[in-house]
């Protein structure tokens, strides 16, 4: 963590003096810490046991574990799914999941960090990105000094040990080098590719990139350092495989179907024995670069690749979803879909749609609001609806109650960041167990959001009037932070701060003990910092 | 008609005369003339026939004709209700709108005026604003040259005639004085008050207007020209009553329930009866300013008033749904509910919320897209949703017909700009007919959607950064209209009219022969000209 950072968050108390903030716990936020390196959650001791009862009456009945299903898709905007405001009313209908949400629990709050990388890693870690220095997506020519995973323990590595098959199909981008490859860090099978689709198919992009591919010296130079283009397939302890290499925009628009029929194979495979799995099956699309899969026609109304590619991956949870039913496991599978941060804007306009400020890259709620839906037939009443805070890193905890693995087993060196939501997941009147979220970017501590409230110490603001696009400024706030009533002021235009000096000392406060665990637990630094 | 606004109209034209434009039709546009005075309207023959099947299926099961109830909110934004993504998401759920919309048809391209009396003047016309003279809100201190209803023929007149039972009840806003009241124009009843809920409590606010509550002198001017207060009822060819007056904010914060529990009373009765109604209910709430009624208690979690009258209309709508359910009349009855117009944010943070850009008095579809949701339990397929375009106009034509009143009585001396979207409503795989929807502000033509673009010849630009109010500035845009294409930036916030030359000629066609139906049907100037 850069000093600055920490004076900022002094400063933010220091303003707000005039009022007592000296209290352990400021009555507004609600949180309570039951272990020194966990962070702090709200008590809700009544459903937490109307939960444990479910699950007790779950495990009794079918003898099992439940599986889990975690549907990642790539830079989707909040808005892009019709439940969540687009689909058919921006171009492309998204029935599957639509269905996903009315027969589950929609979630309205719920956060992703801002970028790819430190999405995925956070939530397979329960830990926040500056925490194990997976603060930015890995890019073509970065020199690591450490390998990240070496001392963290991932979620894939303790429901294998506890008896989970564990797969990861489709994009990893969290290190293609031997000891970072999803099957070094926990999972017992991958089947996909490390990076991003526009780092890949840009090799054969002319319309897009005409500087690199009409120009055969830099194609060469850019040969040296591009990233793995093939289809990968690997097992924990056992061979690695490089399977067919993407080398055209038709294949990298065929690669989704591929990976989806490679996930519904292997679920087919698994319902018939006794392992409970665990799956996280990332999409490649809807990132940037889209191309159409020329096998599946056309998909949407909008016809422009990006809304073809929403409803592509729509089309793909459909047929998961048929095959956990047909198959005779929809009971036994706890099912979430998200996306790994907001929509990524400056492939405009063939790109997403959140009806937030700002967009993937920046700490504005388009850049962290994702679509959540949990899903469980029989276990999550269908219909509920919640604006209650979650943080995907809370997955982690969600995960490991489900498989009955204890948090003991956690070392007690690492801070804990996620918060184990089971209880509001499956509860029929479930209430978030969170009281608040925060926002980094990079190494730097940005913003808190805490109940309706949400503190900026830092923006990433735009170089262009009309969007975001990632990789923008960073600036620091004039002299109070930005606070905004996400109530009122969904869209963070009008700062409210100067009006709610309590909120202020309340969210500084926050901030200052958010900021103060960094002390014991000091960032890790793998060499991407900025 | 301003000539400025033909002259652009034609400006429009011929800068894309490098593309042929004299086809009568265009392709992009389907709609097609079926009367000179008549809104071209793409033709569905089939599911025209599968909703005539349906209707006399109806009317011979039940030997009646169905009631017809409008449930119009003042100036609720499109993102207010959970269903349009706000809810409990912004603080304030809506249960039973959000209901009405899962068991209903819901619309998300659903379109009003840009304000109040326009909106409310159009729909029971059928007709443009520009053509009855009711350009804007009629305010206090107008002095109008003629009465603008003096040569309409209203929806009320016209069912009534044809033996409906007509109520308004609640807000009106087109006219109190003798003659533009709604028993002088075709309702047999009404129980409402004249102008909107500001005009009237401001009298009684020293909060937000000290200098005229607290200003001896500037009150006895106001009261002058202050509008009426009274709760009115009054009975077509009968007596008008002046009920209690409002005379406080804790007065005006009841005003919503005492208008439920009439509209809920009479329907009680009618329910007894053989006669069909229609009744236009239309809140008070949520315009503001907003108070919250004191016997309700809390009914928000974000506590602005704004967002107690989301919830307390909310409840209402809920009350009276429940009402038509225990009366046994819910299959026979047509439900639509919507707002007049996009939210006014000049009483921020007391406010609404849309995710387009712009506001109420705006052209943008912040100010023009609400929510619309057409529910008939039995009639109209549950679970529905579409992005047809629809104008609030429209339900003047879906009236008609549900009520198998001929618009061969309407004058033919009249455009009109509605369509008969009946089929669209009631079939269960019902498109819409309507291919294009025009904005005009005041009596200036600014704007047009066709299909998913929408082209601005003028816009109405904020004269705050932050957001958009009411009564902002008109500006004639650049050198080319601004097209935008709402599939890819629902937004409205980068044009591409300069990558559309061909769409822009369609577009400029479409609105070019909007204007020449002025050439044979003049507007008509009621003294509200700008």
């Amino acid at each position: 963590m850069r000093f600055s950072t920490i004076a900022v968050l002094l400063f933010t108390v220091a303003i707000s003096s005039s009022v007592t903030i000296a209290q352990e716990r400021p009555r507004l936020n609600r949180a309570v810490k039951f272990a020194e390196n966990f962070q702090a959650a709200i008590p809700r001791a009544t459903q937490d046991q109307a939960a444990n009862q479910k699950i007790a009456a779950f495990r009794k009945k079918t003898g099992k574990r439940p599986n889990i299903l975690w549907l990642v898709v790539d830079d989707m905007g909040y808005g892009d799914p019709g439940c969540y405001g687009g689909g058919a009313a921006i171009g492309a209908a998204t029935p599957n999941i639509d269905r996903l949400a009315r027969q589950g629990l929609k979630l309205t709050s719920c956060y992703s960090q801002q970028t790819c990388t430190p999405t995925r890693s956070a939530i397979l870690t329960g830990r926040l990105p500056v925490r194990t220095g997976l603060i930015r997506p890995i890019l073509a020519g970065d020199k690591l000094t450490k390998n990240p995973w070496s001392n963290e323990v991932s979620l894939a590595k303790l429901l294998s040990a506890s008896g989970y098959y564990t797969l990861l199909t489709g994009k990893w981008h969290i290190g293609e080098l031997q000891g970072m490859r999803p099957h070094d860090i926990g999972f017992d099978e991958f089947y996909g590719y490390y990076p991003a689709q526009k780092e890949i198919s840009q090799r054969f992009d002319p319309r897009r990139y005409p500087d690199l591919v009409d120009d055969p010296e830099k194609l060469a130079a850019f040969d040296v350092i591009a990233p793995d283009n093939h289809l990968t397939h690997g097992f924990k302890g056992g061979p690695t495989r490089q399977l067919q290499a993407v080398t055209s925009t038709t294949d990298m628009g065929r690669a989704d179907k591929v990976l989806a029929d490679f996930s519904i194979k292997r679920i087919k495979e698994l319902a018939k024995g006794n392992q409970p799995f665990f799956i996280e099956h990332c999409f490649m699309k809807v990132h940037c670069d889209n191309f159409p899969n020329p096998d599946l026609g056309s998909l949407s109304e909008a016809k422009y690749y990006y809304k073809e590619a929403v409803a592509e991956v729509d089309l793909h949870i459909g047929e998961i979803m048929k095959t956990l039913d047909q198959a005779g496991i929809l009971e036994n599978t706890f099912v979430f879909v998200t996306s790994d941060n907001g929509p990524q804007m400056d492939g405009w306009p063939d790109a997403g749609y959140t009806p937030f400020r700002g967009a993937k890259g920046t700490t504005f709620e388009g850049g962290v609001r994702v679509p959540g839906i949990a899903y469980w037939k029989g276990m999550i009443q269908p219909g509920r609806e919640s604006n209650g805070l979650f943080d995907l890193m809370d997955l982690f905890g969600v995960s490991l109650h489900l498989a009955g693995v204890s948090t003991d087993q956690l070392p007690a060196k690492h801070y804990y960041d996620f918060i184990d939501q089971t209880s509001f997941l499956l509860d029929n009147a479930g209430q978030s167990k969170r009281d608040s979220v925060y926002f980094w970017w990079g190494n730097q501590l940005m913003a808190c959001r805490l109940r309706e409230y949400k503190i900026h110490v830092k923006v990433v603001l735009p170089e262009t009037p009309h969007m975001q696009i990632d990789y923008a400024t960073v600036r620091e706030v004039g002299l109070a932070p930005w606070l905004f009533n996400l109530y009122i002021d969904p869209k963070e235009q009008l700062p409210v701060g100067h009006r709610r000096n309590a909120w202020l000392a309340t969210l500084g406060a926050t901030l200052k003990a958010h900021a103060a665990t960094f002390k014991k637990y000091p960032p890790k630094d793998i060499g991407l910092g900025q």
